[in-house]
């Protein structure tokens, strides 16, 4: 869409255009709606005032790039964005030359924007990231190597008070607080007319309470960002199109780092979105006319969570922690429950993992639920404060595996790997639902050390068999083949089994919970009997469970080749289905890859 | 030692005593002098108001734990600290109930205080964390996640200015700031001075002119925190024990939460550690009297420093980074050289990656160097900044491998296993001084993705022997033995050749310096010569180098054992050499580990 030559009447037509697009294609192919009308006047406003490429705009986190991707060239393709082989679902560098750098993962901005601008000293590099964003401790640590030396540097707070569900941290009170205050020339006609009494009677004594009130609550809203040396400007509103365009006018030619204060309503313009903010943030196709999203049966997540609030009323030291993301992973019901004992820390990470250690350590027992490419994040505090303490620490890895349409900086396809390697954490993967909940029975109650237990973004599966700490459980007994399928594709198997045997072949069916510690005893017994022997898991093969089945076999002796089903590397989006199919992890091409070698 | 009912004028003394034993020990054993110098008034004022156990104290890191040590019944076994066996170099609760969390990655405290907060409502927890700590990312996380219900929470501000090196960022320059302001009180007086002369006879404009200049400048100094909802107190002298006493005095029954800002000099007492912070920040032994320490070979950090200089010089589009590290990387000279080029972050690992990226992204060939075991922090920005935009980053991973004195929390043996799951990660690992050098040379100009780089912490090695992308070096032809050493073990290997060759044992030995691609070639066509093969490597062995090569020749359907020579788990302090050795990794055990199979 050309903006540059049209007036204020006409960009506000085109903002309700663009609302109306955002609403018909998310209702369709799902994602992130409400952080997307939130942005639509805002990303007007820059791309009105700055010239993309030359000046470079990022988006922290991608996910509220949907406007700038429909102003710069994709707005026909914007239909396909999400699915496979359409538009990616975050900003992409490979995707659009508008795209400056990659953002899946909230808080990585602030750095590369820096980085950018050491590069490109002459171009202004213009960075929005949201208020929940900037607290995390990668944007922290960006933020305190800003320097005067920064001239071109503009950071926009895209203030929704809302990262996911809820915001928290006292930064987000502090900014709540600055909304709330008038502007320097308020306060300045305040003193003004303080003084004016103090001449004309009250005492000096009096005056200097007043003036401290006055100051404390009046002065320089900013104080916090100019303290650390960036120029702050705002509140702007972020909707009123006018005051954006002349704002950022000013901005353009001013000297900086500055950072612009951008007051925005998640969901604008669409009510139901308006309404419930946590479930438009990123959501399944939906009706427009209802708001309402199709059923599905109960997820993982939902299980997980209903589980806990059950286990929790047994176990009064368990103790509830995410990291903005109290509704994906289920912990909805338990926070609701049990205040008390629920912790949402904000987009941290880092701090989620330690502050459970510091509870463990002192015997209560923490259960973090993180997504698992967001544990990514506390991979050195998952070693150093957990692993290396041994402390009983419950972690939920949610959507381990192929998340599908948000891509390849959401897929959970490392945490095998990354878990595996290091020392005393056990890693669980339940294959069904009431695996899960024994799962977690047994998990909650252990106080030996930490358990990882992942669980795949889908729909549940219901399968009732034996569960012993540390054992797999064979659920079918066959002939010259073993499948060993790991959480997850346990059920993949399950479906697909009939087409292996109307093929003649009756394979053995272990369902694997268990990674680590690994079911030694099953493997020596039975590895030997099998001519062919494959394992399934939904992870990366370098250093995944089957790597670890490798150097099981060869440490002992044993002589013996695994055919390895997994993912070799980094994951584009579409449908988790349409994924796993071609990944051959699910349907057709895992029979044939089961009945190939 | 008891200190409890001493008076100031016997504390005083007792705070030389531990002066002279800091001294005394850390010359012997090497070790964190110039900070445990610094905490000597602080550690014992603490000591005197405040009841360890119940009253819990946290240091971060707790290589500025010596003195607490010292007073919480260690003293006797202080001559051990660092050395096998002995006292451990950081805080570790298996090693005192005095110990709250470990403490070896700074800024894990804060997260680990607010976690022990909760779960002991009613015992006072105080977090003493450097001003370097503070900026990084984790506690930054956790400052925003304190709220007023902390209300036991004491948090001490130990402001050294300095990290390891210099200090960076704003929010150091900020503090640098207070300290430089009047107290609350003073600025009061000022104010009220200015009045009366608006009274009688200036214009309000001008008092309103001078008034925000006032506010601005001596108005409440710790306003950073209070904006967030931490009491501020400050600053107080951390040498004067008199006022360290009385404040803590106040302090203790203040409802919190609240931050005592300390103002204390690294090395204060020792005046080649108060001139030189950086050399004694951690430090190998050192004569006494002229603060010299021993002479050894040029490390590997001073050898990757030396040779960035001279690349830097043809090259540049080279800029090194480093995160808070200069001179323990071997930076310095590249930082004298090139100041344009530089960037010490702080202790800021995640920014440090993603700010690279952002350079390469547009051109720059950032070159990274922190050390392995740090390097952890950053590894969801290496996946989703660097790998998956396969940007053309250089990291090097000082110290990977067994660092020694600094114990578990401070080894680089995950490296090779996290690295190696990332797609288009290329790892390196130079086997000596001259594969370093080509290995940098080639790194530097290689344009086509991430590479990381090995170095371990030992002195240099000399080997000339040939260099080629990918190819493994044969260094030796030998019989039925295959030997295969991965970066610093060629070198063991070496070493104990002789040894085995007195027992009719001549193997053929191979440098690896590629870990990541595999020399696939060279596996291919010579191991099935071999009857054993032996893969030697300082790091982890779940997922490691030899796990790679055991997933390559699965799926190459070739079935061949291999001997895994490595590391199994964390591993404990000592000096390099002797854990080496323990591990089998060195010497004659290393001799038996190759006979014996």
């Amino acid at each position: 869409m050309k903006i540059k030559d049209k007036n204020l009447e006409e960009l506000k037509d085109i903002a309700k255009e663009i609302r109306e697009l955002l609403i018909d294609v998310v209702s369709k192919n799902g994602g992130h709606l409400a952080s997307n009308l939130g942005v639509v006047e805002l990303t007007i406003a820059l791309h009105y005032i700055f010239n993309s490429p030359e000046d470079i705009m990022l988006w922290d986190v991608g996910h509220q790039a949907y406007v700038h991707k429909i102003l710069t060239g994709r707005e026909e393709r914007f239909p396909t964005i999400r699915k496979k082989g359409g538009l990616t679902p975050f900003t992409n560098p490979n995707e659009s030359i508008h795209d400056g750098f990659i953002s899946g993962h909230a808080g990585n901005t602030l750095s590369a924007a820096l980085g950018i601008h050491e590069a490109k000293k002459n171009n202004k590099v213009i960075a929005i990231i949201g208020d929940a964003a900037l607290a995390n401790g990668e944007s922290l640590e960006a933020i305190n190597n800003i320097s005067e030396k920064d001239k071109n540097l503009i950071i926009v707070l895209n203030d929704n008070e809302h990262s996911i569900g809820e915001n928290v941290g006292a930064l987000s009170k502090y900014m709540s607080k600055i909304m709330g205050k008038k502007s320097y020339n308020d306060f300045k006609n305040e003193v003004e007319l303080l003084v004016r009494k103090v001449i004309f009677g009250n005492s000096v004594a009096d005056f200097i309470k007043r003036l401290e009130h006055t100051v404390k609550y009046f002065f320089n809203p900013g104080n916090f960002f100019e303290e650390l040396g960036i120029h702050y400007i705002g509140p702007v509103d972020g909707h009123n199109l006018k005051e954006l365009i002349s704002t950022f006018e000013d901005v353009k030619d001013m000297e900086g780092p500055v950072i612009v204060h951008i007051k925005t309503e998640k969901g604008k313009g669409y009510k139901f979105a308006e309404q419930n903010r946590e479930k438009f943030h990123g959501i399944s196709p939906f009706d427009i006319k209802t708001g309402e999203t199709c059923k599905k049966n109960e997820s993982y997540s939902q299980l997980f969570g209903n589980k806990l609030v059950e286990l929790g009323e047994k176990n009064s030291e368990i103790i509830a922690i995410t990291a903005g993301m109290i509704k994906g992973t289920g912990l909805d019901k338990f926070f609701e429950k049990y205040p008390k004992r629920s912790y949402d820390v904000g987009i941290a990470e880092m701090h989620a993992v330690t502050f459970a250690g510091g509870l463990a350590i002192k015997g209560k027992k923490p259960v973090v639920a993180i997504y698992s490419t967001f544990l990514q994040r506390a991979y050195d505090q998952l070693i150093h404060d957990i692993a290396l303490q041994n402390l009983p620490v419950l972690f939920i890895l949610d959507r381990a595996g192929i998340v599908g349409e948000d891509g390849p900086t959401h897929n959970g396809i490392f945490d095998i790997a990354y878990l595996q390697s290091i020392p005393n954490i056990r890693i669980m993967a339940p294959f069904s639902k009431e695996d899960l909940e024994k799962s977690l029975e047994f998990a909650v109650n252990d106080k030996s050390g930490p358990i990882a237990i992942r669980i795949p973004r889908d729909s549940s599966f219901c399968l009732n068999v034996g569960f012993e700490y540390g054992k797999w459980q064979e659920i079918k007994k066959g002939n010259e083949y073993l499948v060993i399928a790991v959480g997850s594709m346990l059920k993949e198997l399950l479906i697909i089994e009939k087409e292996l045997n109307k093929n003649n072949v009756y394979p053995t069916i272990v369902g694997v919970n268990f990674i680590n510690p690994l079911d030694e005893k099953y493997i020596l017994e039975n590895f030997v009997k099998y001519e062919k022997i494959f394992i399934l898991e939904e992870g990366i093969l370098h250093g995944g469970f089957s790597s670890k089945i490798l150097e099981f076999l060869n440490d002992k002796n044993i002589n013996k080749i695994i055919h390895r089903i997994g993912i070799e590397g980094f994951v584009e989006h579409g449908k988790r289905d349409e994924i796993l199919t071609d990944l051959g992890l699910k349907g057709k091409k895992l029979v044939d890859r089961l009945l190939k070698k």
